[in-house]
């Protein structure tokens, strides 16, 4: 297409090669910035080129990070007996909303995965076994995802961390608050069973 | 949420400012980009950071480009006797696809909407009116979208030009290629009528 712009076509191509964007969308969004107040392009610009300069790994938790070691992980009015072992950065910030966890994190950056060719040794699984040595570390609770990808992770994990002798939790299972029993699946219901508990 | 660091929430920001783009989709984007290869974060920012320098607007039809004039309207084997009018620049690429129109275009940046705010005097009809008077321009083809704010622009510009003793035309309003009779609304179909032709 000669007919648009070299750099039109060029940001539509960059945009198209982004997850979830399609070649109409990333038309879209060219078009769009094409008239946007001069600011806001710039501000988008420097946002994506400053992400990669400036985020690095915590060399504890493994999270992403513009200091290292993280926030958290310096944050001395934390529990350090015990580290929450997730999947991604994201999951932290979910259980951080719920205000209800005070220890550490550990993030392994993916899960277990055949399929996709993810192994144990392509995640943070090093990092973690490390720091479970010096002793501070009395639970590790387990919240991969509740998916085949996670439970096989936690599984793991659990092999591994077992004979170290420290306390190894799981996130509960069950039905989801404001969910609807009618419409609950058989797995999650047999697991709310299993786990039900005096009132 | 200071749980992430503050260039991945600015990056979220910017995504989520963009048309289209909710709080999850612009989440998602920010950690591709995380883990994307350098070299592919590098050329989306710089694209971004270019469409605005590189690209002008032709000071004969008003298409975006990178020349000026543009690319089409330095073109001296296309046909200087006709010009399209468009909406868009995206009408340009849809018209030029077809390999079928041959003439120049002039693209109006819009059509006129009463319920957005967009009159005739934030188009650009006085630089079409400007071509017109040297006398070369001899058919003007009518091609706003066929919609309200579309017909209404193309009614305005008639009242404009007709005066001036110039050919004036429009797209065929039909039945669409590959398209249905069964699915074809009244308004389709009564201009399929009116415009029926000898076989």
């Amino acid at each position: 297409m000669d007919t648009m712009p070299r750099s039109v076509t060029r940001l539509i191509d960059e945009f198209h090669r982004l997850p979830g964007i399609g070649p109409k969308t990333a038309q879209r969004l060219a078009f769009y910035l094409l008239r946007a107040p001069k600011l806001q392009v710039e501000q988008l610009s420097e946002a994506i080129r400053d992400l990669r300069e400036k985020i690095t790994i915590c060399a504890i938790c493994q999270n992403i990070a513009e200091e290292n070691p993280c926030g958290i992980c310096r944050d001395e009015t934390r529990d350090y007996s015990i580290v929450c072992v997730i999947e991604e950065p994201l999951d932290l910030v979910a259980l951080e909303r719920t205000r209800e966890y005070k220890g550490l994190y550990h993030v392994l950056h993916g899960a277990i995965s055949p399929v996709e060719g993810v192994g144990p040794e392509d995640l943070r699984i090093k990092e973690l076994l490390a720091r479970l040595r010096d002793g501070r570390v009395q639970e590790v609770l387990l919240a991969t995802n509740p998916n085949l990808e996670g439970e096989a992770t936690a599984m793991y994990l659990e092999r591994l961390i077992k004979p170290l002798g420290i306390r190894m939790t799981r996130l509960a299972r069950g039905l989801p608050v404001g969910g609807d029993l009618e419409y609950a699946d058989e797995v999650t219901l047999t697991r709310a069973l299993e786990g039900r508990r005096e009132v």
